[in-house]
């Protein structure tokens, strides 16, 4: 009986005088595409980003640079104002490039194997260190073990991304909790340092690098990631010596919180002003590559909505606004300090869409709103979005970034490229500019500028509505 | 009114009882995507095929090898019965590796540029042939030319595919014209040589190759494929000396037709072996590299069928049958036997699927069936298979192979990858093993299974009908 009411609903909204005008939107959405795949632009500027600011970090010089050339980017592609929008954001720097081995005597092994440090993590002594090796597949053996074995060891974490889960953010989901608290929950038991699984998809030699906390109240201790491939061999290793050695070198260290900045470029609404449709991405990147994926193709998508309307002549009746967000990776405190702007601006947010799941092929969209949003979107906006292929709004969730506005705006929501590859490079030294196929980046840019086009023209569904009754 | 009766029709759809069991068919459905991502079992076929028969043009040793090596895979994974068929294919072979040039004395131009020859073209004289070059951007400006202008020149078509089409498989189809009418027409005037503009989604370094024809009535003369950069850069040096010269040398041939096969492997119906829902790819692959994706992948989506469906105690009623055809790129001969074969065969075919499409993400399905037969499963399976994110039935076409089953068949369907990659690799020396993605790969063979194990449980549109009512 709930799909015949579903059903009877639909019947009112395709019966009623508010239908779109399915034909004007599709071929001003086709130019959109059209335009994106004819032209690169979009990818041109990703060169840029990744060439000229490979490994922004948040702190670095090089975000400074990536902060200023793209704000020459926004400026030449015809946004009304451009502004940074400044922000404290940590300073972690790797230091010298790490170096690890498993050595086993037994084994007549002494093996060097890739290694990266965690974002945050605290260096090792000069010389590093050296322990025995405990292996846990996630936080619950650890907390099963014994505390006074883990005493003075170096823990182990080798839990891995479940292959089977199709969507694979849910599997990343799943393992990254492993990464974050690796070294605050070892350390609590007297461990010296910890050596976490790369959370990728693929069994490689790269290591995948990410954030990882600590507790101020526990001692501190270093940890890296180590390649998948490494992490098979030295658990094979132990099966065979479980006396064995690892020893790890870093020296990274987090220096004084520096001034840093949003990039905020806006079209502004000639009808409704006030009312603002966001779309961003992060600029910053971890260290390991050019953050090609992570997350020069969502500061791209993001950018080109303005670069689109320009070139396309779509003139918004509300504000479109890019915020390329500093510091996603390692604090989001670009994120905060746009947040609590916006919510003394006296603006009214209507939408607020990240890209921040790499430039792979557009599927639709991710919803983080109210029931009755959703309904509006999946009923009204998927249809026309659908024919392009992009029209999967079926989805829940949102974005880092995008989340800090969740209580002043009813619709936030995600570009949602297909998940398949996005493990194979994230955080590592493979995610550069060459592994970004053009015309699967172009597809996102044009996804996202016609998701905003439609939401300029008819609303949110509570904004519709409200409009519609004036 | 339309949308308001098909409405009617689905609520009646959906309230009969012959509602799908979608909950014990998700759960099975779900199996079939763990286990093929989980062990990636098609991944290692696809490196065998990939690695022990790479360059398998249809007549070479190479494919014989493909079809013994897949006989034996196939029969491993449990097929009941696995039979070589027959059929007579062409034998053409590339000879030395191709030479062309571009010279102009004003210019001080003597560039060695990137190109292959045409698949079935007859080879150079030993010294190659030298001309003038006419640019055509396609047969109709050919048309426009004065005769007297063409005759004794070498013929550079240089349409390329457009890129603001965004299913490139309709891109492709709007520029391969060129390719396979290149030299019939250019010598019907006069012309000694054709160079053809790679039909390739890039600007890239890379001749692709594909199959060309001659008519009987009109002298043959000798093709090639250019590089897109090389066509770019012929382009620009004619505008500079519309003199300018090309030469071209090649040793292709075509020998006398020899025999090869097809492999063929059944998992007998328990309850109507009679009926045969078959699944296909082409086994031959152009002699430029590895085919992984044209057709290796295809080849691994339909043996891996039976993989899965073994692998999960799978007992289907319907005889479910793999067909690795033999000779798709070059005359078809496979299809043909085979469906010269099937037709006398007194089965009933009730399905017929086709990947040759690339081993990228599947979105879907296309269809070339019925009206009836194709609301019967875009509102009975489409919905199952969205939740794996491929269910999109709303693309027409078929498949080359499962094509010329169609006046047997009431169901031709061909898997739909995301298209835009494919024109990367395709008939290139890139298109190798280590361009596809393992879990992208393991998608398609788990969506075809999927759609496979629907069709024998519940019937294509119309034999389910007929058992309803019995």
């Amino acid at each position: 009986m709930k799909t015949i009411a579903y059903l009877l609903i639909f019947l009112l909204c395709f019966s009623s005088k508010n239908i779109f005008s399915q034909n004007s939107d599709s071929l001003l959405i086709s130019k959109i595409f059209s335009t994106a795949l004819k032209d690169n632009g979009g990818f041109h500027a990703l060169y840029d980003l990744c060439k000229h600011s490979g490994k922004r970090l948040s702190g670095s010089p090089l975000a400074d640079t990536a902060v200023n050339r793209m704000a020459v980017w926004l400026k030449n592609w015809g946004a009304d104002t451009v502004w940074l929008q400044e922000c404290m954001v940590p300073h972690w720097v790797r230091g010298e490039k790490e170096e690890a081995k498993i050595i086993s005597s037994s084994l007549k092994m002494s093996l060097s194997v890739p290694v990266c440090a965690l974002g945050m993590s605290i260096g090792t002594p000069a010389n590093g260190i050296k322990a025995e090796v405990i292996e846990v597949l996630g936080m619950g053996e650890l907390k099963n073990l014994n505390p006074t074995d883990i005493k003075g060891k170096i823990i182990f974490y080798n839990g891995s991304m479940p292959p089977e889960t199709i969507f694979t953010f849910n599997a990343y989901g799943h393992t990254v909790g492993q990464r974050w608290a690796s070294a605050m929950e070892a350390a609590r038991y007297g461990a010296i340092g910890v050596v976490v699984r790369s959370v990728a998809s693929h069994i490689d030699s790269h290591p995948h690098t990410g954030s990882m906390g600590y507790n101020d109240t526990i001692t501190k201790i270093p940890a890296v990631a180590i390649s998948t491939q490494a992490a098979e061999i030295l658990s094979a290793s132990l099966k065979k010596d479980k006396n064995l050695k690892f020893w790890f070198k870093t020296s990274c260290q987090t220096l004084p919180d520096v001034l840093s900045h949003n990039v905020i470029a806006d079209i502004k609404g000639s009808k409704y002003p006030n009312e603002v449709i966001l779309i961003g991405g992060h600029l910053d990147a971890w260290d390991m590559a050019e953050g090609a994926h992570d997350d020069g193709a969502g500061v791209v998508h993001s950018m080109e909505v303005i670069r689109l309307f320009r070139t396309l002549g779509i003139k918004p009746e509300r504000t479109i606004r890019v915020v390329l967000f500093m510091n996603e990776e390692n604090g989001s405190r670009g994120a905060k300090a746009y947040a609590e702007w916006a919510k003394k601006s006296g603006e009214e947010h209507i939408a607020a869409i990240e890209s921040d799941a790499g430039g792979f092929i557009p599927r639709g969209f991710t919803l983080d709103c109210s029931d009755a949003e959703k309904f509006y979107l999946r009923s009204k906006f998927s249809p026309v979005l659908s024919y392009f292929g992009v029209g999967d709004f079926s989805r829940d969730g949102g974005g880092a970034d995008v989340g800090y506005l969740k209580d002043i705006c009813p619709l936030i929501s995600g570009l949602s490229p297909d998940s398949q590859r996005y493990f194979d490079y994230h955080h590592s030294e493979i995610d550069v500019y060459e592994e970004v196929n053009d015309r699967e980046l172009e597809m996102g840019s044009a996804a996202v500028a016609s998701f905003v086009y439609l939401l300029d023209k008819y609303g949110n569904g509570m904004k519709r509505n409200a409009r519609e009754e004036e």
